[in-house]
């Protein structure tokens, strides 16, 4: 690979596979059949199919590239992030028993829970192993040691967040929305900030610096999520290469969320009624998405997501230390997040 | 907790426990039930029973005091490698299926899979975030980031022994008696060396020192399971708080693969025809017995334990720098692995 300026994302895509093929390559003959699986769920075992976004990797090489001038040198913490939330990933779909996922059968699906509890775990140790390259690319212990903690406590609100979901989907009752708010800061923002934050502090020393990054990509992640959430309800299949599905899911998402505490008397005996139906028809679901609609949520969801969105821009126009092609190709990034 | 010089080892399980606390204390309103769920499996959540051995902590500390003098600077390596290691065992009750543990039910029998998946991810995670605070205590950016290398890949490890322990047992074929040992030194002799070398490590910077120490624990690791091995088979309810079920469980243990390797022709079938028995009668897990006695099964497991046995002695004896308390007390725990 060669050094870019450009920040062309195709190259800082195929720098970060290659990283993380490195990592994830066969290490001797008797165990080559659980990095085959961890290949497979990455999407590089070959095939041709879809691989996922990257969005967490290629966030951080532009973080650390917006400052540094070149990505090289962080692709190491880009593959840690992008293998740790693969990790959650494998683990997720066992949780929700999901069978399907990029339009491929989920690791479990195809070789068992237990496997796949297992390859997940593997996917995470290796996640730390990719972090210990940026030694030999000379950052500092120092240095680096600080990016594992900022790792490490990014995985404990991870699972944090993980557990308020799984509980809060257990109950007969939907969670609030502060809650709500609480839980996605844990299981998206977290990461996204992190993914951010540590391209960040590789590039520099300056903690008011790497503070605006860490906010910026706080604020993005909840955007990006809120903006998901809208997709699940209001989007339609082109953008999203699925069909909006998360009421026949019954998945408690913000405007579900909201309308729960908004609606009228009436509307919320019906909401209540229909998310206790296990297979809603699409009669049901279209009125689902009146109540919601009457209930002012999916306005309530799109002013938060600009909200935060407009944020992201605040923390980016208050860094002096970026470029203007980095703080181009940042503001595209984060306009692009509010698609519904 | 007093400062020690005489390696109390009531009084290390006591500093390790309250080392621990301190990492999986409740961190806010919204998350306390999933670090209930983490005490629970660690037995520290306030119930009497018993709380497992805690081996590798103990190893870890004694190493390191073997050569240090005192114990308390390496607590969270020691609070670290119990954490990983019950992290592996929270995934592992659910992979096997096992619903108790330690006379109690396991976490997934009690909260489900999909929380039991996710805690012990946070147990995994909070196991990073323990050794964090050997930064705090004063070692050196360069000694904790070593240790973490060396924590890291052992999980590697540890995830590629289970992926060939799930991988072998979802055949109908026994693996071979060298794939077994290939699996436990990943599945077990790994982490304990790895306890052992955190705590040499940490203590000096002479690498011949740290290489005795590692050897030492990884001789320790197989002896450790092959004696395992032998009580799952011959063991009497009195030394494991359990009857042996090995057989029963058709559990591919060395004495049964070293039987089906070297057994004659007609106790070959007969072992094959019983292990393919879904229940067998307590009159055909004797016949099994019979067989592996015939096929010199025990004599090679308790030889090949003894052969690990004697190794750590010669590691150990090999070493200037342990004080002759800690190497009365290090030679005691050896000679102890060996009971069956």
């Amino acid at each position: 690979m060669t050094v870019t300026d450009d920040l062309d994302l195709n190259l800082l895509l195929a720098d970060t596979e290659e990283e993380i093929l490195r990592v994830v390559a066969n290490r001797d003959a008797s165990t080559v059949g659980v990095y085959e699986m961890v290949r497979y769920h990455l999407g590089l075992d070959g095939s041709a199919g879809p691989r996922g976004k990257r969005m967490r990797p290629l966030l951080g090489l532009l973080a650390y590239a917006s400052i540094a001038g070149d990505h090289q040198a962080s692709l190491p913490g880009a593959a840690a992030v992008e293998l740790g939330h693969n990790f959650s990933l494998v683990h997720d779909d066992i949780e929700d028993g999901d069978i399907e996922r990029r339009h491929r059968p989920t690791l479990w699906a195809v070789h068992g829970i237990p496997q796949a509890i297992n390859t997940g775990d593997l996917i995470f140790s290796l996640s730390r192993v990719a972090l210990h390259r940026l030694s030999d690319l000379g950052f500092s212990d120092t240095k680096v040691l600080r990016l594992m903690r900022l790792y490490d406590e990014t995985c404990v609100m991870l699972c944090e967040g993980q557990y308020i979901d799984i509980a809060t989907s257990a109950q007969g009752e939907p969670m609030t929305v502060d809650l709500y708010f609480d839980m996605i800061g844990r299981k998206t923002a977290a990461l996204i900030s992190a993914s951010i934050e540590a391209g960040a502090l590789l590039a520099t020393d300056d903690e008011d610096v790497i503070g605006h990054y860490r906010r910026f990509g706080w604020s993005l992640g909840l955007a990006f999520q809120l903006n998901d959430d809208l997709l699940g309800i209001w989007g339609v299949e082109l953008q999203t290469g699925k069909v909006p599905t998360d009421i026949v899911r019954h998945k408690q998402t913000l405007p579900v969320l909201y309308a729960f505490e908004h609606a009228t008397p009436a509307d919320h005996a019906r909401l209540t009624a229909i998310y206790k139906t296990d297979e809603p028809t699409d009669a049901e679901v279209a009125e689902v998405v009146a109540i919601l609609e009457r209930a002012g949520a999916a306005d309530f969801t799109r002013s938060e997501a600009q909200r935060h969105r407009d944020q992201c821009l605040v923390e980016l126009d208050g860094l002096s230390v970026i470029g203007p092609k980095a703080h181009e190709k940042l503001t595209g990034i984060i306009r692009s997040v509010i698609s519904a």
